[in-house]
């Protein structure tokens, strides 16, 4: 059942935004849910991202949630940072 | 009436982050509400801002809601682009 919900999930980063378009039509094709992650800059692609399926591929899909939080990091020198997290999750 | 409700809103733009946390803490030390208004590259920012109010600055604030849209906005050529826009509310 975990695996089945990891499934749902599509890490947005930095790739051309047409990538991750794709993920979620695909994603939104095989389930009635898809929760976009995005941490920092990526978080701008990701609202992006749920806008082009949403106003150009599947006009039914509706955004359920978007929470924000801040999730804490390594630095490579070990050191800690804050960066800013998004989820959006999507529903047909 | 309208004119109040204006002032509750911060445009989030490209200036440095502190910069909104601090119009943020000004208006929610005048009123309950305040809506982050960001177009584009400024959404990660306007995430940041409002995630370091809360977590740093003002630990009761809540996210209230959080809306995503796509807005149309004219080049300087005179064409039309697409540009993902995000409006957070926080409440005390």
């Amino acid at each position: 059942m975990a695996e089945n919900k990891e499934d749902n999930v599509v890490y947005v980063g930095s790739k051309p935004v047409m990538n991750y378009v794709l993920a979620i039509t695909t994603q939104l094709s095989r389930s009635n849910e898809v929760v976009l992650k995005s941490r920092g800059q990526a978080i701008s692609r990701s609202v992006d991202a749920a806008e082009i399926v949403r106003n150009r591929f599947m006009p039914g899909v509706k955004v359920k949630s978007i929470n924000i939080s801040t999730e804490e990091l390594a630095r490579e020198d070990g050191t800690m940072m804050n960066v800013s997290a998004m989820e959006i999750t999507l529903t047909k």
